[in-house]
This record gives structure tokens, C-alpha cells and sequence, in this order.
């Protein structure tokens, strides 16, 4: 397998089925939120994902590797990345597997038809507007930033691509809590199961990962907290487990 | 002071300014939500507070002693918990401080009028409906049910009875969240902070503790776990301290 890697890259080993993929310190390399998302989602055989602004194509791969799908999207609106996810993807030799594709968020379901798929996953940009950017063409500033688009046009053609009783994760910041669930409730993508994370036991958490199902009945399971650390520099052994050391 | 204590109750220590409470085991006794809400809600000094179905009085009364507060109303619909609670703020000597009101939750502001209040707390009944339940009169279905009044009517009427800015302290089960949010929202209680209570370091959460401001912009900070049990029957630090043994 021929693949190409430019000099300002890098491959990083996933520890996972030996998979691998190619970052670009420069532009954006995926974090622990991305890692959680994909232990936190369900996708089981035979079922279909998409993933809403996929990056360097982090998502799918670690999904192909920990769950029973086997077709997996992602949709990525930066040319730069798309092109990075392809190459990770033919670099695994998962083409048949995860199909890249360019294009924008806000018109998926217009790409994708409606109801096309059991499972749609998210890691957006966490942060409202534009305040404090100096270039909103810059990758990270679009991957951290609601330039190109909000969790509302995210809720929105999430609910549209979703089959009915599909099903929606999200990594995300817990300021926006409300607003999130708002958001979800008001495209018929009901809260399901909760997880808070939380850096060490006796911090603020700065992560929520939230399961929501398109047409489902109010409850909301919270489960048990996640800790990343046991103390500095020592994760806990449930982030071992995740990352699969 | 000579205040009545009939048969079927017991006076219980609150650990607290030499506070008691007298407790009815056949109708209803406080539990930790109540002590934790207490710990939680904020009322500062020359603040008018009013606690939404009150029982038996435990959470003013825990407040009183928390707090720089010193004008406290409790309003509470069942004759006898107002009864109960009134003679626990005359025991306590707090009559000046303390208004046992007995009143329906659902024409709250009616009674006290409207943006009279700076600060709301409730510990309302946590279970939907009428499911399971056998006498409907009961006092324990009445607290733990929603037979007298829905979240809906405690929402509406703390918006209507606090002052703008004014701050509403609640504490509820988890698997309501995005209801409570959403009900909090649609009468411009915004959601500002809240607080996970996990009976162990990997249990689901039993509890959550919010604070919602009237007419606040949306910004949620979810603050560090409450982790309650160190051990089977051990505590934690911070649980004893809340306690105040």
C-alpha cells in the first residue's frame, strides 16, 4: 500500500487492530475527547454511521476498530483534512470500510438523503462564534470555533439523516449542557445517556459525552463519572483500558 | 418554650447552632437531598427566601443556619407537615426569622406576590404521575409524587415569585435533567450551575443539585463530583463536613 506522507507530517499508531494514522501537527491532531467519543458510541453489525466533521478521519478508524460496524462516513468540509482522513483510511486498508467525503455539514441530508443512517457521531467545535480569532480559514480555529457551522445546523441534519430510533453521539463542552439538550429536544433527538468527565475526582469535568435517540421517550440515564487522572501524569485505568495500553 | 411533641414523632439534632427537628416517621423524615440542597443554595444577608413545599420545615431551618439569611418562608400544602414545621421553628426559637405558610405550591405567587423573593429552593416530589401509588392522600406519596403540583407549576411560580436575577435552588434525580432544564428555560430560569451527587466514586449519580438565575444568560459551570460514600457506612470528608459532625 503506497501511501503518501508529507514532510509536515507525522504517523501516529492507534494501539488498536494496528491501525495508524497521519496528523498534521499544524493543522489539528485529534484529542482524548475524540478517543471517548469512540469508546462512549455504539455501533453494532450491519448498521450505518456518519460522522459530522470528521477531521483527519479519527473517529471512524477508532469505531472500524472497537465496535461491530463496518460501514462507516465521515463528512469533512476542509479540503486539507478530507485529504488526510483518505489517506489514513487507504493507509489501514479500510476503503471498503469508511468512505471519506467532502462536503459540507449544513447540506448532509441533502447529500446523504434522509433517513439514511442507524448512528451519527460528532466531536464539534465547542466554542460560540468567532471571539478572539485572527484567521477563520485557519483549520484549527474551524475545528475549534462555530465558524463554518453551530450545534443547531449539527441537531438539525443529524435529526434528518437519522432512521428512526437512530442514534446520536456527541463529545462536547458541559457550559453549553442546556443549550445542547435544548437543541437535541427541539429536533426530536431525545437525551438518553449522559457520561460527565471529569480530569481528576475533585475538579470541574470538562467533557460531556451525550447518546441522544431520534423519536425516543424522556429518561435520562447519567452514568457512573469518568476520571482521567489517578494523580498527575497517571491516568486511571479506565483511560488505559479506553486508549487500549 | 413549651412546644408540643406528640406520640408518633422524635426530635432529631441538626449538628447545626444546637438546631432540632421534629420528625413524624409515619408521614415523612428529611433525607440527604435536603441537607445537600442546604449546603448548596446560597442566601445571602437581608435576603428574602422562600422554600416550595416545605414538610416539615428542615430545609429553612437549615438554611437559617448556613447562611447570613435571616428571612426565610416556607409554604407547604399538607396540614400536618405545616403543623410539624411550625412547632420545629418555635423549638428552635425562630419565629422571628422563620414563616411557616400553608398554601398551594401551584398559587404561590398569588399568595406572596410576584418578583417578591430573592432566592427560591425545593426539593419537590422527583416521581411523574400517579404510578404505583396506592392512597393518594398519603403524605409520603404527596412528597415523593407529583399528586399536588408538577415542575412545570414549581417553574412557573418561582419565576413569577423571584425578584430579576434573582437565584432558584433545586435539587432533583438525574434522569429528569434535560425536563428540568427545559422547563427551567421556558419560564427564563437559566441554568447556571450544578453539581452531580454519586453515592461512589464509580456509581451513577442519585442526585443533582442546580442553581438557575432568572433572566441569567446561558453559561452552565458543573462543578467538581459530590462523592458520597468513601466506603460501605464510611463517608467522605466533604459529606461530614456538609453535616457538620
Amino acid at each position: 500500500m503506497k501511501v503518501e506522507i508529507k514532510e509536515s507530517e507525522r504517523v501516529d499508531d492507534l494501539e488498536r487492530c494496528g491501525y495508524r494514522i497521519i496528523q498534521n501537527p499544524k493543522s489539528f491532531c485529534f484529542g482524548m475527547d475524540a478517543v471517548l467519543l469512540s469508546s462512549f458510541a455504539r455501533v453494532n453489525e450491519g448498521e450505518k454511521a456518519i460522522d459530522l466533521g470528521t477531521g483527519n478521519g479519527i473517529i471512524p478508524i477508532l469505531l472500524r476498530g472497537k465496535t461491530d460496524g463496518r460501514d462507516f462516513t465521515g463528512l469533512e468540509i476542509q479540503e486539507q483534512s478530507a485529504d488526510l482522513a483518505k489517506r489514513s483510511v487507504k493507509l489501514n486498508d479500510l476503503e471498503e470500510d469508511i468512505h471519506i467525503v467532502m462536503g459540507d455539514i449544513v447540506d448532509a441530508a441533502a447529500l446523504f438523503g434522509a433517513s439514511t443512517f442507524d448512528v451519527v457521531t460528532t466531536n464539534p467545535p465547542y466554542m460560540i462564534g468567532m471571539h478572539g480569532i485572527k484567521n477563520p480559514d485557519d483549520a484549527k480555529a474551524i475545528a475549534r470555533h462555530e465558524i463554518k457551522c453551530t450545534f443547531d445546523d449539527i441537531a438539525r441534519e443529524s435529526s434528518k439523516l437519522l432512521k428512526e430510533k437512530g442514534r446520536f453521539y456527541l463529545v462536547h463542552r458541559p457550559f453549553r449542557l442546556p443549550e445542547l439538550f435544548e437543541t437535541m429536544k427541539k429536533y426530536h433527538i431525545e437525551p438518553k445517556r449522559m457520561k460527565m468527565v471529569y480530569p481528576y475526582v475533585d475538579k470541574e469535568p470538562n467533557m460531556v459525552l451525550i447518546e441522544g435517540i431520534k423519536g425516543g421517550r424522556a429518561r435520562l440515564t447519567v452514568e457512573k463519572p469518568l476520571i482521567v487522572y489517578e494523580r498527575q501524569g497517571v491516568y486511571t485505568q479506565e483511560i488505559y483500558d479506553i486508549y487500549g495500553y
